[in-house]
């Protein structure tokens, strides 16, 4: 059982299910220009964390493969639009993405901006549209927490607190908290949602106790963030390295010390599996991720 | 009737309605910064052109002033989104923004790129989940209709075809029209479905008038920004002007000489006018505006 469930086979397959829907897409774009940087850019994919949690969530809830393509599409295309903004000169400056010139290195700023803002609004339009068996009102309900998730209310607020106040050495915990919530736990543990409303289950039990593990991987996920990039190379990052030393930023590890940031890590994947514990085997997948994401070294 | 249905009456009906929506949101953002750039941004509103199409269409199909706000909102968000990121330095680099200084130019660039991305994702948000009458279907169609017309196969493609292609000499009609009809007319057409889909009109024939009718005003809207760009004041405009000739952009007047973009624009009003004339009275508004829109001298 554990065997099939497999990431290393898995993951293969996820990800020729969402190069095909952005190839659809890709196809059909009437500039060359944004073409290519959008091809570019979703041809060099990351770890498809967020997508592997959409799949893993919905195979809890028996979520057809062809249903959940679209949060796992439209979240990463949100995912990737917000990358290459964030490694705009204005922004973090950055010149290395997933082991390759970014996107503003190699087309210019210019089309980087279009091409952030393309993906940003095909991830709706999939949601909206892509043809699927997925019934309107969990369409709609999947654009209200995507939206809710990464807009001003989740992710483009914390990348403004993350630039306006992580500079504060007077930072209150309370405050980095809810800095590492907006700008990366709430598109984490809307991943989680989306899987569960790519099926239909409609139980409050399951939704609390999901919203439980999204909210611990997620603010998890982003101390290991700062932990690499304090302690890993640019060679296995695939980015650049230190950026938060550079631009004095205050990290949790720097808060706390590195030995309490690992410690935080550790209690917080626990509590997060612990919180999936009633689920029994058909959460192991998403148990089996988990694990994964606790161990990652990028 | 016609004095009822006064421009110079409704806009700050209308403008009143979209303020009350947009202060809802804006007074639950995390990050005062990305608050106040977006509150900036906003309450310095523009002609309402969109939103009044939308109301305008809307009003002819009976549909209630509450469901239209969603459509309404939406797409002011999207255009404001629009026109914060192509002022950008490196897209037009443009200083002055409805009569005051730019986005960028007030809360810097980083803070601009991510109040531009937040009013996209929020245009959507408020079309998946604002109260509403508004069935789901429709606020699905909405979603679907926006995001075709200004994502990838729409207005951020004919931004990148306008920077990529407009610099050309040889430039043909036939892409003139296109990066025209793509970077300005999809939005604009979209809002005259916009107002159609807030109604629970099905008629085919309604929808193919209104397209012809959108296509054409759409078309005008462009040109007469191009032949404004060239013989308008900064002043009058609210924005820089002589733009597209420092930037040595071939637009149609450009191409075809002043006196024939102006013809183009009586004749393309005349056809749009044409296409609506069938819907007898109900259809007042919609004409009232379109009569304002030939004349704007901004």
């Amino acid at each position: 059982m554990i065997s099939e469930l497999s990431l290393d086979v898995l993951l293969p397959q996820y990800s020729a299910r969402l190069s095909k829907i952005f190839t659809y897409y890709l196809n059909n774009i009437p500039s060359l220009e944004l073409k290519q940087a959008m091809e570019h850019t979703l041809s060099n994919p990351g770890k498809y964390i967020r997508p592997l949690l959409i799949y893993a969530t919905g195979h809890i809830f028996d979520a057809s493969l062809d249903d959940l393509d679209l949060p796992a599409s439209a979240v990463e295309l949100v995912h990737t639009y917000s990358l290459i903004h964030d490694d705009l000169p204005c922004m973090d400056n950055a010149d290395l993405r997933r082991g390759k010139p970014t996107c503003h290195r190699t087309y210019g700023e210019a089309i980087a901006v279009l091409t952030g803002d393309a993906l940003h609004t095909l991830a709706m339009q999939i949601l909206a549209s892509h043809e699927a068996s997925l019934p309107i009102d969990r369409r709609l309900q999947m654009i209200a927490a995507l939206t809710n998730a990464c807009g001003p209310f989740g992710m483009a607020a914390g990348q403004a607190l993350d630039m306006t106040t992580l500079g504060n050495h007077h930072l209150s915990s309370d405050l980095l908290n809810t800095v590492y919530h907006l700008k990366t736990g709430s598109l984490i543990s809307a991943c989680i949602e989306l899987g569960r409303l790519s099926s239909n289950d409609d139980d409050l039990f399951n939704q609390q106790a999901l919203k439980r593990f999204g909210g611990c991987i997620g603010l998890a996920f982003q101390i290991q963030d700062d932990i690499l990039d304090q302690e890993g190379t640019a060679q296995i990052l695939g980015k650049n390295q230190g950026l938060d030393m550079q631009n004095k930023k205050i990290t949790y590890p720097v808060l706390y010390g590195m030995q309490n940031a690992k410690d935080k890590v550790q209690s917080l994947y626990q509590e997060a599996l612990d919180a999936i514990n009633y689920l029994g085997s058909k959460a192991q997948l998403l148990r089996v991720l988990t694990k994964e994401l606790l161990d990652r070294k990028k």
